[in-house]
């Protein structure tokens, strides 16, 4: 072998990784959550996007590990130049690289005489990461009651083996996590933040699906829940189970784009079928149930947001408030809800320049308090039984100047022009994404990001497959909740971002309309900071929205109150 | 042989085909511009697509040829199912298919057993259509003079040989007649509408390029132009020459959209590159010449647009005018310029319900008066030397309804979003489609066409690979022109739009802008009807943007007009 891939991910592929599959941390000391290490016979390197080139070359030792410049030398060619000779061997763990992955790569290597091996007994991260390793997360595996899911497990698998049986289709993988918790309707914490179990399972297309799950995770509560509609597999029997798969030569759904390819080498070519994990789309519109807990939870945490928000403008300006203090604060307003299972990802709490690194995360050592002339933006959530929240809020520490203003009002422009989006069926997020950059592309500004992703119930705070995004190429359906967030950064000074999630909906088409059109009804409730905006830049329809949105915040939240953050809120939602 | 294909395209695949070419229409009295008839042994059937399915039925004898509803099943199901055996053979000429059609084409026929055959020697139609078929067009080459141009075509051939030596390509072949119009700066009429002249190109990376042509279509004054960039070689030569590169196994560069299966059979496929046709991209970007030619183009052809307007303003009320009489009226003061080379497509004059007919031609027996209280919609465009107009306009005749007003109102909307959207570097016309339906989208309507096409200069008037549309997936650069052509339709009663061609430019930032954004300067210059227009229903912004537009057609075209229709434009152009 000539070279080692270590990869961010784990088995599952998904966004946040449990500490003891954080190999590219421990190896490298990167933090960010994408990127793969190249470790060759004499030198190194590590590849990241552009999101993480600054905290990369902070993180990482540049002289165990070369930093190529993002674009400018793929992995590819940093390979081909390392291994420099005619043939050459790269070695991966088939469990950390997806399907489509390992395709492209060998393909393109191919090109350079490079061969891929997988090494499927042992990775060897693991074989020299030592005592000081942290154990895998056993966490008991709960049941999430009915009263929430909407649906029954049973009728879950119903939906997806119907499917099964119309693509033909006898076996289907599922490899991700929360496909596999919202079919069965079980939750856990074995990841921060995410309530989901690390598992697998295979939905045949008649009977029970087959859960490959640590049984210490269970106990007699969910044995009894998951054998309803489950049987109960250890992990290890994964293996064997695809082996008799293979041997009845059945036809397996593998999703490319998230299993590992390991699977793939456990079956024959032609018995495989690619197609998009069955879970994806019925997880993503959400039941009746699921909408109705969703608006409660947005209540709940629009309350506590309020209360936080008040507390802050009482505050800050005196100086006395920090980044921590405030996600701390933050995170207590919503624990005195009674109901917070746990935050739904670490609390962006950024204040003045921090404010524009879009994925920052405050720490002793970047904790800045929050001074007067300067924006305080704050992005978070939190994962509730009924619901998982997502809102982000920018407010101005004492007198914001007239750009912050501008800026604000802009991107709010953006923010609305979402919001009251109506649009026919088959529309998708990236039809709709360039509305929420309109106004900005006018002042000659944009942001850098995608203007909304989905969210699970209860589930991943960012979840497929639709977004509003220049990607987005997922048709909108009704039931689906996604956020709303366009920004604006000026590196070294501020950040704005102004971000409420929405449910899409059947839109009231007005008299004389003619086509089916879908529309957003937004969820959260938090008041947008008035001192921000200019009105002078709105136009009618924009101070109506606006107006109008106030009045539903004021409303919805007064009773769950206490009579002076009532007063401080109905000042901050008045009429402009 | 089970069956073979006839296709409407002939061996360049254009929009437009010259009368000896029009085999499905010979075949079946089909007119339309796409579609394709499958000939079995013992049935036949015409395959088209939703824009023609009507149309189709009224063409077509269906006791001779089936009409499959269109999606209901495909060509491929139907040929599956017509021959019925376990395996079968479909026949096509490889002259008159792409590559990427026979590919797809193929593997899914394969799935029943069936394959598919070239037939090289003879086409089948060709072999049976008698003494009636028209003769093939052999009209002169004319040389598109450097004033009109801008370039002369070596530089051009430069700039294509460049790219070919970047990518290390030794030939490039092109089929496009007006790819190789424009390469070697000549024009034709061997297509009506279509200045172009029917040969085939291939590109080396260093030398002259290889002009296959029917020398009859030359004389002394363009095979001297010619020569200076170009070998003149009989089109019977090109397989012999396709068969020295064979030999020789120089890598060839192929568009598998736009070159004929043919090609790649007399290559080896490992000498083959799949690229983009080089010429697309240069000459959808206009230089400077061509942008001021266009720019006196659209002048002249405004004020030709202006004169009729003011002529059918005094007339059509009065039921004195139907739509054939109002086109030829158009053509003649286009022609009255001095200037016409013809016009750029039939024109489309269509009163009340046909205006709701996208694809409308006025015959003798669809022909209506101009009636008080509809609406006519007439979409036309010239050829002049220095540029190709399109320009579509909707007029009230005597009062039109309320429900008139507000449709045509948020018609205009998008039209106007759409000329004065700022948008970043990269942003493809997909990107700005849904700006110019969202005011349709909030009342409940759209249209099922995209919003623009890209334009040629003195060339086609529908020209790649730029559109402004939900498929448009080509970044906007400077130089390119487009169409911007929002409409509503409601069949049976009244079609709306409205068009303007546009010019991509660098956009002027405002202070405080950061990025580098581009936007569109309105090229066609005529009056909107402002007896459509209700002012109630537009923004600040968009009644500046349209007294602005008015104020500049007055003031470009004053002098181009007598003093009674210089008048009638004042009044026509009048601030709201």
């Amino acid at each position: 072998m000539d070279a080692y891939l270590v990869p961010r991910t784990d088995k599952h592929q998904g966004e946040y990784v449990p500490l003891c599959f954080e190999r590219l941390l421990w190896l490298t000391g990167f933090s960010g959550s994408a990127g793969i290490a190249v470790v060759g016979l004499k030198k190194a390197a590590v590849f990241v996007d552009g999101r993480y080139s600054v905290q990369a070359r902070n993180e990482i030792d540049t002289h165990l590990f070369e930093l190529p410049k993002f674009g400018a030398s793929r992995p590819v060619q940093w390979i081909a130049h390392a291994i420099n000779k005619r043939t050459g061997v790269v070695g991966y763990d088939p469990w950390l690289h997806t399907v489509s992955q390992i395709n492209r790569l060998k393909s393109s290597l191919a090109a350079h005489g490079i061969s891929l091996k997988p090494l499927s007994r042992h990775n060897l991260v693991d074989a020299v990461w030592g005592i000081e390793r942290p154990p895998e997360p056993v966490n008991k595996v709960i049941v999430h009651p009915l009263k929430y899911a909407g649906a029954t497990s049973r009728e879950k698998v119903e939906i997806i083996q119907d499917q099964l049986s119309s693509d033909g289709i006898d076996h289907a993988i599922l490899t991700l996590p929360d496909s596999i918790c919202w079919l069965l309707n079980i939750r856990g914490s074995d990841i921060a933040h995410n309530p989901v179990v690390l598992c697998f399972a295979i939905v045949p297309q008649r009977g029970k699906v087959e859960l490959f799950i640590d049984p210490a995770k269970l106990d007699a509560r969910s044995r009894s829940h998951l054998k309803e509609s489950a049987r109960l597999l250890a992990l290890e029997k994964l293996g064997n189970r695809l082996f008799e798969i293979k041997a009845k030569n059945k036809r397996v759904g593998i999703d490319p784009s998230t299993a590992a390819i390991w699977f793939e080498s456990h079956l024959k070519k032609s018995q495989i079928t690619h197609m998009a994990d069955p879970c994806l789309l019925p997880k993503a519109i959400k039941n009746r149930t699921e909408i109705a807990g969703s608006i409660k939870a947005h209540r709940r945490d629009g309350a506590a947001m309020v209360r936080f928000l008040a507390w802050l403008s009482g505050k800050a300006h005196r100086g006395h408030v920090d980044e921590i203090l405030a996600a701390k604060k933050l995170e207590e307003f919503r624990a005195a809800t009674g109901e917070l299972a746990e935050i739904s990802f670490d609390t962006i709490s950024a204040s003045g320049p921090n404010g524009a690194i879009v994925h920052y995360r405050v720490t002793q050592e970047t904790n800045r308090k929050l001074k007067n002339g300067e924006l305080y933006l704050v992005d978070s959530g939190g994962q509730y039984l009924d619901g998982t929240t997502d809102i982000t809020r920018t407010v101005a520490i004492g007198h914001p100047t007239k750009e912050l203003r501008t800026r604000f009002t802009c991107v709010l422009k953006g923010h609305i022009a979402i919001a009251t989006a109506r649009f026919p069926k088959g529309t998708r997020g990236r039809d709709l994404d360039p509305f929420a950059r309109r106004a900005l592309w006018s002042a000659g500004l944009d942001y850098d990001h995608g203007t909304g992703h989905g969210v699970g119930s209860y589930l991943s705070v960012h979840e497929g497959p639709v977004s509003i995004s220049r990607a987005g190429s997922f048709p909108l359906k009704p039931g689906m909740i996604l956020s709303n967030e366009p920004g604006y950064y000026l590196e070294g000074h501020y950040g704005i971002r102004i971000e409420n999630l929405v449910l899409v909906e059947k839109a009231q088409v007005p008299k004389g309309g003619e086509r089916e059109m879908l529309s957003f009804q937004t969820l959260s409730l938090a008041p947008i900071d008035l001192a921000l905006v200019d009105k002078s830049l709105l136009v009618e329809d924009e101070i109506a929205w606006l107006n109008a949105y106030h009045a539903r915040v004021l409303k919805e939240l007064s009773q769950e109150l206490d009579s002076e953050t009532r007063r401080w809120l109905k000042s901050a939602t008045a009429r402009i």
